[in-house]
C-alpha cells in the first residue's frame, strides 16, 4: 500500500486537511473555518476531528494506523525542533505545542513548518517544480512569501523563518514598511499594494481611475487586484501602467534573489499570480533586462500548480523530504 | 595517517596552492604570480609544477599518493560536472578543461568551484563559521561577492552561479552597475566604490577631502579605501561619513539576505572587512534598525578567520563536504 501523510495549513480565514499520498497526490481533503478568535485549544480540537473524519471517509482501510506523518503549515515564528508555534500573529497563538497535542492523538511523527516554506516544498516536489533541484517559489496574494530549494535543500534558515521573499528592499528610500525595512517589494507588488495604489489615486481625484473603479462597483473600499486587471485585460491604459509597475518591482526583487540563489524555475503562486501576463510580461522583461544574463537568462518561469493545495500538500510530504534526504 | 587534500586558488594576479589536512588545516602552502597573459596552459603547468614540489616538500612520506582530492577555486562561469572553466574574465579563459588536465596529473578527483562559494566553504568548515550549520559569507574588497551555507548545505545553485552578493539591488534607481542591474551594494560598499566615491569628490573641489588625499601621499589616483580608514581612524569627520554611507549602504543589502536565508551567522572577509568597527558599526545599527527583529537580532556578525586562504582551503575540503553530505 502507499504511503500516506497528513498536511494541514492553518490560515488566518480558513483551515485546510489533506490525505496525501507519497507521490504528493491528494486523495481527500477538507476545509473549514479557522475561527482563530476561539483560541487555539478550540481550533485544534476542531482540526483533529476534521483530520479524524477524512481518516474515516476516506475509504482507505486502516489509514488511520497506515498514516506516516503529519505536517502542519502555518505563518509564524516557530520552534520546529519542539513542534511549538512560538508566535502566531494571524491566529492570536502563543507557544502552542500544537506538535505533541497531534502526536499523542495520532501517535506518529508530527512536524510544523512555515507556511510559504511549506508550499515551496509542495509545488517542488508535487507541483511546477517537480523535476529540478533549484527552484524559488514566490507566492503573490494580499502579501509576498515564498520559499527556496538550492539543490534539493529546503532553506529553512537556523530558526525555521527562511524565506520571507516579500521584505527584500529595492529602494532603501522607499516607503516605511510594517517590517521596519524600507522599500520591500511587498509595498509594491502584493495585492494590497496594488489596491493601494489605485485607491490613493482615485483619493487624489485621478480620472484615469474611473475604468477601475467602475470595475468595484465604485466601491473604492472594495476594490482589489483582480479588478486592476480586469480594466487592463478590457485595454486601459492606467490598469496596465498599475501592473507594469507592480510587476516591474518584483522583478527588481527576484533579480537579487536570483543573483543570490542561481535557480532553474521560478515559481509563480498566488492569487495575484493568477493575473497573468499583464503582470507577467513587465516582471520578466525587467529580469532579463537588468540581471547579470548567465544568471537570468536559463531561468523558467512557470505558474504555480497546487493552487490553495500547496502548503498542505508540502507539509505532508515534509516527513518523505525527509527521509530522502537522509537515504 | 590524516587525509591529505590540495586547494588551488586561481585569481587574477596571484594562485595559491595548499596542502590541507581533513580538519583543514594548511600543512603547506606556495604562491605565485598568475601570469594569466602567458595563457591557460602556461599557467596550468607551472600550477602543477608548484603543486608537485609543494607535496614533495611537505614531508609527508607518499603524500602525492595520499592525496584524496584537489579543488580549484577560480572566479568566472564553471561547469561543475565537467570540471571545465567555461569563461573566466580575468584569466581569459574560456572552455578550459583544468579539472580533466589535473586528474590526469594527479589521478585523484578534482572539482572547480566558484571562488567565493569556495571561500564561504572554508570559512563553514575551518574558519569562522566552523560549529554553525547556517551561515552568509561576504568578502568585501574591491568587489563584493561571497556564499551561503544554510542548514549545512553549500548554495550552488543550479550552474554553481549562486552568491552573486555585490549584485543584490538596494536602490532600483540608483546608478548603474556593469553587471546590468542599477544600485548595486558592490556600487556603495566595495573598495572600489570607497575609493571612486573619494576621487569624485576631490575631483569636485570639496575641502573636507584633505585628510584622506594627505593619506594617499596627495595622489587621488592611489587613494584606496585604506587611506579613508587611516583618516576615519584619525578621527576625520569626512572619511568616518563615507565610511558610515558604505556600512551602512551593505546593511541593506544584508538585511535582503538575512530575510531570504536566515542565518546565525554573517561572517565579514576581504581586506576592506580589514577597515573593522568603523565600518561594521554603521553596518550592524542599519541591521537591527531596519531587519525584521525575529530574524535579524539573532544574527552574530564576526570577522573572517582564514584570511586570503579561505578559498584554497574551502576548494580543499570540497570532496569531505561532499562526503559528508552523503555519510
Amino acid at each position: 500500500m502507499n504511503e500516506l501523510y497528513v498536511g494541514i495549513d492553518i490560515g488566518g480565514t480558513k483551515m485546510l486537511a489533506a490525505l496525501v499520498d507519497g507521490d504528493g497526490t491528494i486523495l481527500s481533503k477538507a476545509r473549514q473555518e479557522t475561527l482563530a478568535e476561539r483560541g487555539a485549544h478550540d481550533t485544534i480540537d476542531r482540526l483533529i476531528a476534521m483530520t479524524e473524519s477524512l481518516l474515516r471517509e476516506s475509504g482507505a482501510a486502516g489509514a488511520e494506523a497506515g498514516i506516516k506523518g503529519i505536517g502542519i503549515a502555518v505563518a509564524g515564528i516557530l520552534d520546529p525542533a519542539q513542534g511549538t508555534v512560538v508566535l502566531a500573529t494571524n491566529l492570536g497563538w502563543n507557544n502552542v505545542p500544537i506538535g505533541r497535542m497531534l502526536e499523542e492523538r495520532f501517535q506518529c511523527p508530527v512536524n510544523v513548518l512555515n507556511d510559504a516554506n511549506a508550499a515551496a516544498l509542495g509545488e517542488w516536489l508535487a507541483g511546477a517544480g517537480a523535476g529540478t533541484e533549484d527552484i524559488v517559489f514566490v507566492t503573490v496574494s494580499t502579501g509576498i512569501g515564498g520559499g527556496i530549494v538550492s539543490g534539493g535543500h529546503l532553506i529553512l534558515g537556523f530558526s525555521g523563518s527562511a524565506g520571507e521573499l516579500g521584505h527584500i528592499s529595492i529602494d532603501r528610500n522607499g516607503p516605511a514598511c510594517a517590517c521596519g525595512n524600507r522599500g520591500c517589494i511587498e509595498l509594491y507588488s502584493s495585492g494590497s499594494a496594488i489596491a493601494r495604489r489605485v485607491r490613493n489615486d482615485i483619493r487624489g481625484g485621478d480620472p484615469r481611475t474611473s475604468p477601475v473603479l467602475r470595475q468595484a462597483g465604485g466601491d473604492a473600499d472594495r476594490l482589489t487586484a483582480q479588478h486592476v486587471a480586469a480594466a487592463a485585460e478590457e485595454g486601459d491604459d492606467y490598469a496596465n501602467e498599475v501592473l507594469t509597475e507592480s510587476g516591474s518591482a518584483l522583478g527588481v526583487g527576484l533579480i537579487s534573489i536570483i543573483h543570490l540563489t542561481n535557480p532553474k524555475k521560478v515559481i509563480m503562486g498566488g492569487g495575484v499570480s493568477e493575473i497573468g501576463e499583464t503582470l507577467f510580461g513587465p516582471l520578466m522583461e525587467t529580469v532579463r533586462k537588468h540581471g547579470i544574463p548567465d544568471l537570468v537568462n536559463p531561468v523558467q518561469f512557470v505558474k504555480a500548480k497546487l493552487g490553495e493545495d500547496a502548503g498542505a500538500v508540502g507539509a505532508a510530504l515534509w516527513r518523505q523530504y525527509e527521509r530522502m534526504r537522509n537515504a
